[in-house]
């Protein structure tokens, strides 16, 4: 079985206001030397395939068809044998 | 400047019925192998810091203060130089 974890952020060119207000809210807490937040999201998907490069294949599938809106997101992922 | 990058996950013991909506939907596509999705959150947070161990330090406190909500949750974070 192989375990993919995928990072999905908003582009860099795309507005994030959620990220903008957490960082006001750190601010807020004293956390001043905050630079940036941007928020996102993040899947562990679990899913059995005979070998790296099929899993590899079907992470990048499930996110191209349900996991990312790539008109605004982008997204990174790491597989590792579970 | 040093980067943060922060996943949050729904505690094992805690159901996750979003992952299980994902879970579900990825079947219905036709991803049968999949065996368990978990979702959970992404923060990516920019700071400044006169060390590694002083960014770290406060990536902790932001999590326990801010991030996290330690009754249901479960962390973990990369710290690099950015």
């Amino acid at each position: 079985m192989f375990k993919a974890k995928v990072n999905v952020t908003l582009k860099k060119s795309v507005l994030d206001p959620q990220g903008q207000t957490v960082k006001h809210t750190l601010d807020t807490l004293g956390f001043k030397e905050t630079v940036d937040v941007r928020v996102g999201k993040y899947f562990e998907v679990s899913l059995n395939a005979a070998d790296k490069t099929q899993a590899e294949k079907n992470i990048k599938a499930m996110c191209d068809q349900l996991l990312i809106n790539p008109v605004i997101e982008e997204y990174t992922y790491t597989l590792a044998e579970a």
